[in-house]
C-alpha cells in the first residue's frame, strides 16, 4: 500500500477540499460569527506563514488558552499541520501549575481569548520561553504583556494557500494537560497518528457518528483534551461545527440547539442538569438531539428526564487525557431488548470500549475478574490513540508490565460489553475493609426528587478507616437525613448509607467541570462529627 | 502514544470480546447454518493451530477458492492473525489465469468450496507450490487432488484458543488479482494497516456505517476484494452477517433480506436489476435496506425504483482492487436540498470520496479540471488503503509522477464532492476526436421501458475511428432503433447515437458481473454492418 501517513493535514485537506462551503459558527457574548470551513482555510495558511515568518521552528510548540470560537478552530489546525504542536493550555489551572505547563511546554508563542489576558499577566513574569502574545481579536486591550499583538494583525497580509509539508504521522501534533486534581498537571503529547485515528473512529456509527448530515456543538471545552475530538470530527465528517464561546449558559446553549439545527452536542453531567431545568420552560426543543456525556457519571435519573422528557438520545463515554480521549462510549444497539429500569441502568454505564480501544478489568492479582457486571475491577485499556505514558516522565508511571494504561478507574464489565465506572480507585471509600462505590450513592441520591447535586467523599474514621459523607444541593428545602437512608436503602445495603449529609449551596467544581472531591475531602476531612449542617451522624454498621 | 500496531487481529478480537454471541449465517442451498462469532473464533484458532502443524511458514501464502460462507470467514481471519497471508483466489478467472495467480501467489495450501474441486482438477498439474488441498465441507467428495483432506478434519482437535503474534502493521494479510479484463490477472497485496483502515472506515456514517445495530448480507463474491470489506466491517461493528453462498438467485435474495432483518446489502447492479423484477411479485418487503451498489454504474432509473417502489436507500460507490476497494461512496447528506431529477442525477453518480481517500480529475497535461461536473478527466486517488504497484510489478506502471494511483478511469466532479465517472479510458469512443461515454449511453438507454440491459461498445470506424454500438436485452419486444434514437435524443447531440443496435438474449458478464465489454468489442469489430440484428445501421455526423 502506498506510504500516505495518518496525519491532522487529511483531516484539514478534506474540510478544505470537500466542505468548503459548510459552515463554523461562533457565538460570541455579542454577536454571531459565521464563516465557511473554506475561509476557515485561508486563514489556517496565513496563520502557517505567520509561524515560519515569526521564525517558530519546526517542531516547536505555540500555546493556546481560548475557548471554543473561530480562531481557536484555526489554531487546531495550522501548528500541527505546519509541523508545529499546539499546546491547548488548560485556562482553569491555578496560576503557578499553568505558568509550569507552558514552561514545562516551551512554548514560543501564547494566542489567548481577551478574557485570558488578565490570568497571562499574572503569570507573564514566571515564563520563560514565550517570545510572543497573540490576543484572540481584532484588537490588544490594555495590558502589560508584551510583546503583543492581535490575531488579525498577526496573520494579516499573508498567502491564503500553504504548501502543507509531508509529516512523520509519530510526531507530536499537540499536547494536553491533565487536570491535575490527583496531583501536579502531567503532559500527554498527542501524534498525529493518534489523533488522525481518533478523528477517523469518531465518525463511526457506534461513536460519535459525526457525517456530513450533522451539526455539532461542543459544549466541552476546547481547552479541555481536544473538545473531545469534535472540531476534528465535524472538519472530517463535513458537520457544521457551532461553538459557544463564553454564551455557556442554560438558555443561550438550549437557544443554539434548537436555533442552529444541532444534531449532536457533548458536555459534563452539570451542564446538562442545567440545561435540563431550563427546558422546562419550554422555550427550546432539544427532540432529536444526541448528548454526549463524559468527564463524570450522568445519573440514570437524568438520562431519563432527557429520554423521556425531551425526546433526546444520551450517550454516555468515558475518557482521560491519556485516551485522546475516547475510550468507551454507549453504542447504537444499546436500548435493543432492554426496556424500564433495565434500561436506564444500562444507558448510564459510559458503554462499550470504541472501535480500536482494547479494554479490560483485572483484580489485584493482575487476573481478569468476570464478566458479570458486578465484580469490581481495575480499568485497563490499550490502544493506538491511548499514551504510553507522560511528557516528562520517561518511566511510564500510569503503564501496566504489559503495556496497558491503567486509568486509576474502578470498573465492573457485563457479557454484552457495557463497562460500568464504579469509582476513581482515589475517590473509593474502603470502610471497614470493604468497598463502598461513591459514584453509585451520588447517583442515587440524585434520583431523589429533592435532591438536585450529590457529592460522597470518604472522611478518615477510627473504627472503619474510611466512612461516606454526602454533600447534597437540595432542589428546594432539604431533605431529612431520615429520608435520605430510607431512600437508599432500597438499593445499597444499610452500613453503604452516609454517616453525614452535609448541606450546601453549591458543589465545587474542578476546572473540567467535574465535582472536586479532593476539595471536599480536604474540607470535611477533620469536621466530621462538628459540621453545623450535619443531618446523620450515626455511625453503622459496615 | 502507544505502539499498538493496526492489525486485522484487532477486528478479530473486537468481535470475539464484544460480539461473541451475535450471529453469523450462510444460506446454504440445502440448509441454513447459524453460529456466532464466538464459535467462529474457536474455528479460527483451530485453523490457525493448523497451520502451524502443517508447517506453513510465518509469511507463507494459502489460498481460498470458495463462495460467501461461514468456513471463509475463518479463512478471512485465521491466516492473516496467525502472520500467514491469504489469497484469495477468483474462482470465475479462466483455468489457466487462476494457475497462474496460484502459481505467482506461491500458495501452499488451497482452500475449495466442494463446487470449485472440479475447477482446482483442471489445474492442479500446473500448480507449483500446492502442497495441500483442503475441500470446505465434511467429507471429501471423489477427486483426483492429492493430497486432500476436508476442512473439518483439518481443523479437528486444535485447540480453541490461541496466541495471536503482534505483527508489524505493513506486513501482507492477503491478496487478491484483478479480473484481468483488461489484460492478465494482476496481484495486488493487502497489509494488516490497510484493512485495518479500511475497516475502521467501514464504519464511519458517510462509508457503509456498520455498526452494531446491523444485519449485513453482502450479495458481492467473498473471492472479489474481500467481498468489499463487508466480513471484516461487519465483525469490527458487531453486526449480524447474513452470507447467501450459492443462494444469490433473486428468489432467495429476497428472501434473505427480508426475513434475515438485513439491514445493508452490497452487490453489482446487475444483481439489483433482476431483484428489482422479482420485487414486483411482492412477496418481499425491502424497505428500510441500504444497497450499496459498486463495480459498475447502476442507471438512475434503477435507483429510482428501489427508492420510490420498494422504500430502500441506494448508495453507489466506487472502488478498484487496487483499492481495497472503497473509495467513493454516496454519503448520508446527498439527498439533501435536491429533489426530483436532480435528486437522481445526483444518486446515479458513485457519490464522494470515503473519510481517509484524496482524490483528484486532472486532465492529459496534469492540471485539475474545473470542479464543475461536467470537464471530464483522469481519476486519481491516494490514501493508506491504496495499492502503490502490482505483486509482480516493481515499476509501480499505474502510479502517478507524485504517487497517487491512476485509476483507468475518467470522470467528472462538481463542486459539492461528487464523483461520476463518466467511463473507463479503454472503453471511450473516441469518434471523429470526441469522446462519447458509454456508460452515460447505458444508463439512459436501460431508463427505456423497453430495455432491460445496454451495453455499449466502440467498434472501429473507417471514417470517425470508433463509433458506439448498443448491445440490448429487451424487456419484452424490442424496440426500434428509431424509438430508441429518439429516447436518447432528449439527452445526448444526436451524434452520440449508436450507430447499431444488436439485440441479444442476455449480456456476457465478467467474472466479477460486470459487462464484458472486451468480449462485446471483439465479438462485435469485425461484423458491424453485417449484423443479422442490426437495427440501425446509418452513419452519423460527430
Amino acid at each position: 500500500m502506498m506510504d500516505a501517513p495518518l496525519t491532522l493535514t487529511r483531516v484539514l485537506e478534506r474540510a478544505e477540499t470537500l466542505f468548503g462551503e459548510r459552515e463554523v459558527v461562533t457565538a460570541y457574548p455579542d454577536r454571531t460569527h459565521r464563516y465557511t470551513y473554506g475561509e476557515a482555510y485561508e486563514r489556517i495558511c496565513r496563520l502557517a506563514h505567520a509561524l515560519d515568518d515569526h521564525g517558530v521552528a519546526s517542531g516547536a510548540r505555540v500555546a493556546s488558552l481560548a475557548r471554543n470560537n473561530h480562531r481557536h478552530v484555526e489554531l487546531y489546525f495550522a501548528p500541527a499541520c505546519a509541523g508545529r504542536s499546539l499546546h491547548v493550555g488548560n485556562v482553569r489551572l491555578p496560576a503557578d501549575e499553568l505558568a509550569a505547563t507552558l514552561n514545562e511546554s516551551a512554548d514560543r508563542v501564547v494566542f489567548a481569548d481577551p478574557d485570558f489576558v488578565e490570568t497571562l499577566e499574572a503569570v507573564a513574569d514566571d515564563l520563560e520561553t514565550v517570545e510572543q502574545y497573540v490576543v484572540l481579536s481584532e484588537s490588544v486591550p490594555e495590558t502589560s504583556l508584551s510583546p503583543v499583538t492581535d490575531y488579525e494583525s498577526f496573520i494579516e497580509g499573508y498567502d491564503t494557500e500553504y504548501d502543507w509539508p509531508e509529516l512523520d504521522e509519530e510526531s507530536e501534533c499537540g499536547r494536553c494537560y491533565t487536570s491535575g486534581t490527583t496531583g501536579d498537571p502531567k503532559g500527554v503529547a498527542y501524534t498525529h497518528r493518534g489523533l488522525f485515528l481518533h478523528t477517523l473512529m469518531n465518525g463511526h456509527v457506534d461513536a460519535y457518528g459525526v457525517g456530513a448530515d450533522d451539526s455539532v456543538l461542543p459544549v466541552v471545552p476546547m481547552y479541555h483534551v481536544n473538545a473531545w475530538g469534535f472540531p476534528y470530527a465535524a472538519a472530517f465528517g463535513g458537520a457544521r461545527l457551532v461553538l459557544p464561546d463564553a454564551r455557556t449558559d442554560p438558555g443561550s446553549l438550549a437557544s443554539l440547539l434548537d436555533g442552529e439545527g444541532v444534531t449532536i452536542t457533548a458536555g459534563v453531567p452539570t451542564v446538562w442538569r442545567a440545561l435540563a431545568d431550563h427546558l422546562d420552560s419550554g422555550d427550546a426543543d432539544v427532540s432529536g438531539v444526541t448528548f454526549v456525556v463524559g468527564g463524570a457519571s450522568m445519573p440514570a435519573s437524568l438520562v431519563r428526564t432527557f429520554e423521556e422528557a425531551h425526546g433526546a438520545t444520551v450517550r454516555q463515554g468515558w475518557g482521560m487525557t491519556e485516551t485522546s480521549p475516547l475510550g468507551t462510549l454507549m453504542p447504537s444497539d444499546a436500548r435493543d431488548g432492554v426496556d424500564g429500569e433495565e434500561r436506564y441502568e444500562r444507558l448510564a454505564t459510559v458503554g462499550r470500549p470504541v472501535p480500536g480501544v482494547s479494554a479490560r478489568v483485572r483484580d489485584e492479582d493482575g487476573e481478569r475478574v468476570p464478566r458479570d457486571g458486578e465484580t469490581v475491577g481495575r480499568f485497563e485499556v490499550r490502544g493506538p490513540w491511548v499514551a504510553d505514558g507522560y511528557v516528562d516522565d520517561a518511566d511510564e508511571a500510569d503503564a501496566t508490565d504489559d503495556g496497558w494504561l491503567s486509568t486509576g478507574d474502578l470498573a465492573t464489565w457485563d457479557d454484552a460489553g457495557y463497562v460500568d465506572v464504579v469509582d476513581r480507585e482515589d475517590d473509593l471509600v474502603k470502610s471497614g475493609g470493604e468497598w463502598i462505590s461513591t459514584v453509585a450513592l451520588e447517583d442515587e441520591l440524585m434520583a431523589h426528587e429533592a435532591v438536585r447535586e450529590a457529592a460522597v467523599v470518604a472522611v478518615p474514621d477510627e473504627t472503619w478507616g474510611e466512612r461516606p459523607l454526602a454533600v447534597i444541593v437540595p432542589d428546594g428545602d432539604a431533605p431529612s437525613a431520615d429520608a435520605l437512608d430510607a431512600h437508599l436503602e432500597s438499593a445499597f445495603p444499610s452500613w453503604w448509607a452516609p454517616d453525614e449529609y452535609v448541606v450546601r449551596e453549591e458543589i465545587p467544581l474542578t476546572t473540567t467541570g467535574k465535582f472536586d472531591k479532593r476539595a471536599l475531602r480536604e474540607a470535611h476531612a477533620d469536621e466530621r462529627s462538628e459540621s453545623a449542617n450535619s443531618a446523620n451522624g450515626d455511625q453503622r454498621e459496615p
